[in-house]
């Protein structure tokens, strides 16, 4: 269903304005110039008119550059402005809709929160995971307890898709994350939040693994 | 683009959990059985997953009767459930990118807030338009000041597309938004806050012009 490289989700970006400190698109730029692999927009004060522009702004950033925008929540939006994804969580629009609708080439992200819901996944048409909160978050406010790396390793277990792991993730522990199995790592604050997003993407790029 | 029956927005219910007194599937099959020719679900306060389930259950009651279910906002919803039509709003999804997504025999229904977005709409794809509030509405908090029939009637005139009136309709002002051009009464608390919604029904039913 994929046929993509494994580093796709290696630096994932979760690019949230309600989080950032300066302007989202200057600090989606500079990531995307220093090491972002992959970019999700997230935006849930906006109306949904402000997330298409935004997402439209984005993409032509992303676009150029071979990288994939991947639209939080919302698969009219992702399908609007032409992304190349949808991520959802369990009380979103179901999986196997979302696959029908948007075809295999799609990028269909999910976040399951229970065992059967991992191992169902890739079934149900996803095209990868993200789990955790893998530490604490301070990005998502009803995250849940922080998974570490042992309880990451065994819910990464359940399933051969890649996986992101998400929530509180810094440069400081990205390595226990890939360790754990990780294929990626998913950052919103350790860039948003960042006084130096150039230097603070620099410094996760040189976090991962060599393979990476 | 339409090829529909001019009766099919003659009485247009906007089913909405948040203002029902009871179960709304009961509601929704009373109201059908009793001349509803349209409905419109709309539920803010659930999740995306609530709406889905929900709409599906309703689509099983207007399918067999020829009726369109048309979701409010989220045309991913709309395309997951197989409704017949979604309705949006200004700061919503755009109508071309809605039309070209949904393909040219799908219902876009378009609530226009200015005069150059009427006259638009049917260049950009819309099928019908809501014009409201005709009256003065209790279910929708944030719906400006009342049009009342010069207005709208002026409002109606600027474009050649179906027209539903919206916002406190009643079996008592429908002969005056008929007059006043509409092809249709979208009407919710009438039905919903009802005491007996068949006879709220069957009154709405009995106000509407001959014709239809």
């Amino acid at each position: 269903m994929m046929g993509r490289p494994s580093t796709q989700y290696s630096l994932y970006l979760v690019l949230d304005p309600d989080h950032t400190a300066s302007d989202p698109i200057t600090i989606a730029a500079e990531a995307l110039d220093n090491g972002v692999t992959c970019v999700q927009l997230r935006w849930k004060s906006a109306t949904d008119r402000q997330v298409v522009d935004l997402a439209r702004s984005i993409h032509q950033l992303t676009e150029p550059r071979h990288i994939p925008l991947i639209v939080n929540d919302r698969l009219d939006i992702a399908l609007a402005v032409e992304a190349e994804g949808v991520h959802l969580g369990v009380d979103d629009l179901p999986l196997r809709d979302a696959r029908r609708i948007a075809g295999e080439s799609f990028i269909i992200g999910y976040s399951p929160e229970a065992d059967d819901q991992i191992v169902d996944a890739e079934q149900a048409g996803a095209s990868y995971l993200g789990i955790g909160p893998f530490s604490g978050t301070v990005t998502k406010s009803n995250a849940g307890p922080a998974l570490r790396a042992t309880e990451f390793a065994r819910r990464r277990s359940l399933t051969d898709l890649p996986v992101v792991a998400i929530g509180g993730m810094t440069a400081n522990n990205a390595a226990q994350a890939f360790a754990a199995g990780a294929d990626g790592i998913a950052v919103a604050s350790a860039i948003l939040g960042a006084s130096d997003p150039v230097e603070a993407t620099r410094r996760l790029r040189a976090a991962l693994p060599g393979r990476l």
